[in-house]
């Protein structure tokens, strides 16, 4: 049983510790928070997921060779510049934010993890971080601080946390996330921090983590391109006290329940505060023959710029719907496809029904949208998450940035 | 010496006889032009691609089943509806509209060819086709109706010829297309179709077609989606009286270079003319370790939704350059790459250099934009073509089609 925490977020867990400041990386003079930390009081299991983009962050890089470890103490993170595109000094400056992290807070540097997000192709603001790291407070209620400083164009800090029941010990999840959204061309980054106080070791922390992100952030689009600075880090320090939880305990299942609980809540909160978008879309496939098909053309779906265009308009398009997935390349046969929006069934055997339009245009002007595929030739499903296409995304993405 | 003929359409090479009429399938009452028939004098070699989307017209399958053979006669046209997702009915109309096209003029009608292009999930409105197919006159100078009847959204036609010598021979090539504009929604697909009185036999022109369509066709985007009918035909008669040229001709190469100039010539006017677009992108990646790479880096450029609101604003934001080439997961090193845009160098070996913006800004302010891209890993080469999106595509996007 899942329960979620009032104003829950990544200190929420026990042991954890967090704060952000304010050090001038974003815009002078807006006294934003830009700077944050999150540790654990001790060595914490560490989990991670990066970007595959081929020109990665020297952050990424960085915190891709120190996620290696078995556990790390936490990571220090900016807002403002993605460190991106800046040579050999990206690396160097990603290594001295760990030191001055780590000097900060009396503990190995090495153990500091580093996420940047922000504008492509600027240096770090080296100084800055110098001169204001120390202005930092940890705190076990610093959670909502630090997930403020990670943001750039987001409208809102996205943060939860749950608690579950092991052997009789109170578990919690806690999560914060930025997002996508580019009002502000080249702030492209999601980020992602997990939190628990679980006890779980390295191996089954990543392998709940991926399945996790393949099932949430993985499984959202709001433009269909890819940060250079993409991020999921996920720490536990069993500071619940429970006995340890891996793949043959008994809780396994009911710690992965929480943990994707946490990440697809992060990752709707990221389409929904996604720049320019009026509404979202739940796009779910099933009685496909793989998870793997039914993911493809769900994720078809929902980057489709002429459904984006659709669940703006408010218009049952389902033509649309059929050459997405026809595109997809998925094993399908067209006579058996049937597809609902908001639960009306518009198309049945690959032909549309004669549905009472007002009925479908009045659901579909709804801040969520649920497409339903249902392809009757297997028993595998997914859900994929994205937004719709606006004016405002094309006015926002087209302004100067340089 | 390829020679641009003036006006030039697809009667424009010997023997070739097309015509149009107001059939009333796209807006009744438009007096429109939607209903083309495009045939040779005597049987010619066909060559052709088709869409790969898994739900293709039953046009499409018609014409796909039609063309293994090594010649037909021709090809009948409509827009209005792309006669698809409409169940067993689409092939039954296919069939018949060949039938009413052989009927009418003289001819096997397994020697037609259909394409259809319109609203999707719709049925042909076959009673009008057999009422006003009578009115179509093919004569030798009908290529421009032809042209004009096959067209949606676009807001002109696209067509012309070229000719050159073989043994002092004139050869023409003339081509005709339609574009992926979709002003109304729905009314996405590219038809177009080549004839030539050129001598070619089917394996030498498919094989040509192919290559031809792969630099052209296949290298343009407008929104990323996949239409279900997209169609190219290719129409050999050998009228101009020359020898036949193959694989060994020491006209080969002409050929092949007067193909890829109609095609990309038509393929850049789809381009020019999409729905919404302000202005057009010529995207060059040279220096890749294969043909492959180079074309993948294009595209992913030339489709990134990021690249085209920066095209839109007119702003040099290289940043989403190196973001579309890192995500196309080809073999790159960062510090070796370049970037020009219309010529002027922005980023030496992975990073900006103080270029003079003004003069950046000032030269994105054009109707057409080249990126330029080095990679300097290697030797190939690609070019790909988009359009910029613009406030214009989401609200014409976003409008009731149902």
């Amino acid at each position: 049983m899942i329960e979620l925490i009032q104003n829950g977020n990544v200190t929420s867990p026990l042991g954890f510790l967090a704060g952000g400041t304010y050090a001038g990386l974003k815009a002078p003079g807006d006294e934003v928070l830009d700077l944050g930390i999150l540790i654990s009081e001790s060595q914490a299991s560490i989990a991670a997921t990066f970007t595959t983009n081929n020109v990665p962050s020297p952050s990424v890089v960085l915190s891709k060779e120190r996620a290696v470890s078995d556990t790390v103490i936490g990571v220090i993170a900016n807002s403002g510049s993605a460190n991106c595109c800046v040579g050999s000094q990206g690396y160097e400056d990603a290594k001295e934010m760990s030191a001055l992290a780590g000097g900060h807070l009396s503990v190995n540097p090495e153990d500091m993890l580093v996420c940047s997000t922000g504008v492509i192709g600027v240096e770090l603001p080296m100084a800055l971080i110098r001169q204001n790291i120390g202005n930092i407070k940890a705190t076990s209620d610093g959670g909502h601080d630090f997930a403020k400083a990670i943001m750039t164009t987001d409208t809102r800090s996205k943060e939860l946390a749950i608690s579950f029941d092991v052997g009789g010990k109170k578990v919690t999840i806690g999560g914060a996330a930025k997002g996508a959204g580019m009002i502000h061309p080249n702030m492209a980054t999601m980020l992602a921090f997990i939190t628990t106080d679980a006890s779980v070791g390295k191996a089954f922390l990543q392998k709940s983590l991926s399945e996790s992100v393949g099932q949430s952030f993985n499984m959202i689009d709001i433009d269909n391109d890819q940060s250079t600075n993409d991020t999921v880090l996920a720490l536990s320090n069993g500071k619940s006290g429970t006995d340890e939880i891996d793949e043959n305990s008994p809780y396994s299942n009911i710690f992965k329940e929480g943990l994707t609980y946490v990440c697809v809540e992060l990752a709707k909160e990221i389409v929904r505060d996604a720049e320019g978008a009026q509404r979202m879309m739940e796009v779910t496939v099933d009685g496909a023959v793989s998870v793997e098909d039914a993911a493809k053309a769900a994720r078809e779906i929902s980057t489709s710029m002429l459904v984006k265009t659709m669940l703006h308009g408010g218009d049952p398009n389902w033509g649309r719907l059929m050459m997405a997935i026809g595109k997809s390349g998925i094993k399908i046969k067209e006579s058996k496809i049937d597809i609902y929006i908001n639960e009306i069934q518009i198309v049945h055997e690959g032909q549309t029904i004669s549905f009472f339009k007002d009925a479908v245009v009045s659901a579909m002007n709804a801040s969520e949208v649920k497409f339903g595929i249902s392809l009757n030739v297997g028993d595998a499903s997914a859900t994929a998450w994205g937004c719709d296409l606006t004016e405002e995304y094309v006015v926002f993405n087209s302004a100067y940035s340089t």
